[in-house]
């Protein structure tokens, strides 16, 4: 528990530990250890797999400072993906392996081993603060007739939680709605604006659609969403669309082409098994029929060259990005895993059409072995950091809150928290990290604000996803503290006419955290170096080549935690409200013991 | 370290836990947990990946008696690999995930789920002990010329270990020397005889065949291998070859092939980056070209089909078995990665032509992404065994020893040690674990009396050897004791015309071991539950249906570990020479303290 973790070897895939990432097949990169002065190791290795077989590569001096020696070695770039990890001499017994999740005295697995990509890196803005937006409960420009399947309802009504009416609960909300509230989300530092499907469909969310050929009308149309691009793009915000690759509705052109008939090419974009009844559908609903990937006719329809769906939404008249809605599960069925090879085509399509556009992909698990650089390069970050900050920050409970099939959502210490972090994220390239989207609540969860209750505690989530590698997403309404229990329940319209129920402190809050984010290196592209570790206590820095910031969050009052001044600097520049800091005369640094808390500094 | 395990909630892959270890896709397989009864587990839950996306599967009561509760779940078999683990409520968060690598009160990654494979099980001869001969150096059964490229040496000769001369001294070995010395290698209770290369090559160690076609004149021909398969065959012992899949000789046929015309169907076999003078080698030796995997003829010549080498040396005139050297390279050059292509084809050829055949790879690292059943069925088991093993037993030095690279091999505590064995182990599917090849030294390693020199401590690691999970591999010599150090150095002829330096009673102490093990299911395929983990003292538990063994091995004198007897039962049948126990009157059973020792008993 009293590890002193700013006195240990350190290496991320950052750039001021891995100063060329993208290198060339064929090529060397360079890799440097941090070795504090008062850590006991004398000498490092790096374990490189080269062609599939492990070599090792002896680490030299690069350079030394008061603080830090610096090792340095050149790794030979055999394969597309270099995996690595340090090997280090001193210590207790004299060998310790540092890799993904921190260091090891004894023999580790290869899961957890560092990786840089040759694969093209994701564009720099792609780790800009996401506002998601359900497009139907954000706002509203216009009245428009009701169609057959929906349930018309006024802005202010209350949401259909549960049962058959909750997919047919029509607000109107539409893409004009959103141009109209661009200021709104500009002040909240935002990169990216993420919309939830805005293809037509029979449903309010629209995962079911019946044509990826034109913008649903009941969202304005191709129109409304060109103009909400050339809006957005002219604050310097991107648009992420949100494509189910895995299926489609019922509805859509291509199901019902194939249900005519079955000689049709549409009939094998599907996997019927009693043509046209009995076909694989994702969860086994009807609506949504899922896609069989053998189909190249599909590929080049959805997603494989210039023609495709995937393509044609690129540019400037709409996305730069796309999220691929239940990635983990597209191009998977029985005994056929296409899940790769679609993944690598989006990719492809998606780099031939826009050369700094981004994939991003749907899972709620482990999602590391679809994150190599070639095909997704970030995820839903549910399980490296939702999931862990949740368990750290929800109240211990009598009545345990479910998530995504889960039983209960336990509380858990911090030293625990830190450790599935670290084995979450550790798995994962680095790229994948620092692009991963980061989110403490969604469409698809209880508002935050009602999962954590206590307002000093969700003032830590919302600094933990500010600060935490990754792009952070906010789901909105979240950042004028809007409450709900239940995933359904949270789809509730943005209350743009009711001031009253904004959280003000909330908002001014979330402003501040991010615009903060928005122009710091260190928070947007920098490393992730824990300087301490405690039950209700995560401290750690966020380095980028010239500034690094101090993080600290606190669930609860806690012990001193004391640093040393030549790690985090003998003035610390408060960030975001945060009052500032100095070095006592011994040159330690005290944070503050208050809690629950968040505060952030800029070292100096 | 007091960590009660025998109390803790365990599972593993073996037929205890999984009795239907070979379920059909579309089907379901059953599943156990053991809850005994003094754990603070009060329900389970188990997450299984379905077409990619995590579901949970509640387990129910399947039996309870005194001791334990069992849990059991019935999962679909979505996917040909199923991928699952537990989580059980109670404890001190009521949260705990109980993967490969055991219990984890915070969320895990999905690297050491436990699987269960729908790929065809590898045959259950290959758990048998194995004995790895290099047959140049084990029996001689009469004088041959000496080829041109070799240097003729006596028997007794010393081993030229460095030098260029290394792998051209020949000693004359050859296959009927070994059917020679059958009644020997019986006497160990070997299942499986290994040999190194057998084919020609101009070297003693063959790893350069010039020919896949016919065994090497100089070791007796086609001939004496169809003699040694048929007297082995009558003691009920398979062979095993050793085959270069990864590349050939610069003498072999098909090279030369290659080198005598650029547009032969051979020079496709090969990367010529400059014909002919320059092409990819193993390690840049020029002496040892790799293949191309991408030629579909290289493929029906070597692994693809029956008239394949792979194919033609399967059957009863010589192979059930094929080890294929540097697996873990095999197929992959730069951004070429056809490694799980060419083992499934091997395996498929394989099938094809003998029902009961089995596949091992070799590798020296974590090689968990090639075990997932439809390729290699085992591996070399340097990573979770033999790695781990000599770092609890070898003793602390001053000038460390050197393995495959690594700069120190230190002396680590039981603890750390497994730690790494489970995480190691973790990330392999069962019938991997069950199946990998363990060793404590052979012709790539030094002696392991010279490693670990004090014969108690060598008794311990034999004493692992035949009780861990796993298919043990002596190398011939190690059985009495032979000595040196140095991997070359170790490839020492066998003294047969020298009594006085055989070790009886470690020969004595082999045979009890590995005649024990040859008749007991729990050792041949049971799973493995470990009792109690000390820096000096490791205990665990062999389970099979109706058949249970205690193993205890201590590398120095430590305090008591007492075990309930509700756990391993009231009498204790010593094997191998143990003295036998009984629990005392308060129902516990103390195990002996002293050590280095190692014990085994059948618990009734």
């Amino acid at each position: 528990m009293s590890v002193a973790h700013w006195s240990l070897p350190h290496h991320d895939g950052s750039p001021v530990y891995v100063p060329e990432p993208t290198p060339e097949l064929g090529g060397t990169v360079p890799v440097l250890l941090r070795v504090p002065r008062s850590s006991d190791v004398t000498s490092a290795w790096v374990r490189v797999i080269e062609d599939g077989e492990p070599e090792l590569v002896r680490a030299q001096v690069d350079r030394e400072d008061e603080r830090d020696v610096w090792l340095r070695a050149d790794l030979p770039v055999v394969n597309p993906v270099v995996s690595y990890r340090f090997l280090l001499d001193g210590g207790t017994h004299g060998y310790q392996w540092l890799n993904g999740t921190g260091l090891h005295g004894r023999d580790v697995a290869d899961a957890a081993d560092f990786r840089i990509s040759t694969f093209e890196k994701p564009p720099a803005w792609a780790t800009g603060t996401m506002y998601q937006i359900f497009p139907d409960r954000f706002a509203k420009s216009t009245d428009r007739p009701t169609p057959d399947w929906a349930l018309p309802a006024a802005w202010d009504d209350p949401v259909i939680g549960e049962g058959p009416d909750t997919p047919r609960q029509l607000y109107g909300g539409d893409l004009d709605g959103v141009t109209a509230h661009l200021d709104h989300i500009a002040s909240l530092g935002v990169g990216t604006l993420y919309l939830t499907p805005f293809f037509p469909a029979n449903s309010n969310h629209r995962y079911n659609a019946s044509t990826f050929d034109r913008v649903d009308p009941l969202l304005g149309g191709d129109e409304a969403m060109a103009r909400l691009a050339e809006a957005a793009r002219a604050r310097g915000i991107r648009l992420m669309g949100d494509l189910t690759t895995n299926h489609c509705g019922d509805t859509h052109e291509w199901f019902q082409a194939a249900l005519a008939d079955a000689d049709s090419p549409e009939a094998g974009f599907y996997f019927f098994t009693h043509h046209p009844e009995e076909y694989a559908a994702w969860w086994n609903l009807r609506e949504m029929p899922i896609f069989d990937h053998r189909s190249l006719e599909l590929r080049r329809r959805l997603y494989d060259g210039p023609d495709s769906v995937v393509a044609r939404w690129l540019g400037p008249h709409a996305l730069d990005a796309w999220r691929i809605d239940v990635a983990n599960m597209t191009g998977i069925h029985g005994a056929i895993d296409l899940a790769h090879e679609v993944a690598v085509t989006i990719r492809r399509t998606m780099a031939a059409t826009v050369a700094e556009s981004f994939l991003q992909a749907e899972s709620n698990h482990d999602a590391s072995r679809d994150l190599l650089g070639d095909g997704y390069q970030g995820t839903m970050n549910y399980a490296a950091f939702t999931r862990p900050l949740w368990q750290w920050l929800i109240p211990p409970q009598e009545r345990p809150y479910a998530h995504a099939k889960y039983p209960s959502l336990p509380n858990l210490p911090g030293s625990l928290v830190v450790q599935a972090m670290r084995e979450l994220s550790g798995v994962t390239p680095w790229m994948g990290t620092v692009h991963a989207m980061n989110l403490i609540g969604s469409h698809d969860t209880h508002r935050v604000a009602s999962l954590l209750g206590d307002p000093g505690v969700v003032d830590v989530a919302f600094g933990m996803l500010a600060a935490y590698p990754g792009a952070p997403m906010i789901y909105a309404g979240d950042e004028i503290g809007l409450e709900t229990f239940g995933p359904e329940y949270a789809r509730i319209p943005m209350p743009w006419d009711h001031p009253e129920r904004w959280d003000a402190r909330r908002l001014a809050h979330t402003r501040a955290l991010f615009g903060e984010r928005a122009a710091s290196e260190a928070l947007l592209h920098g490393g992730l170096r824990w300087l301490s570790i405690t039950d209700d206590a995560l401290t750690f820095l966020r380095e980028a080549p010239g500034e690094s910031v101090l993080v600290h969050a606190a669930r609860a009052p806690h012990m001193p935690v004391r640093l040393p001044a030549a790690v985090v600097g003998s003035h610390l520049t408060g960030l975001a409200g945060t009052p500032d800091l100095s070095a006592d005369r011994d040159h330690w640094v005290t944070l503050p013991t208050s809690g629950p808390a968040f505060g952030m500094w800029r070292c100096e």
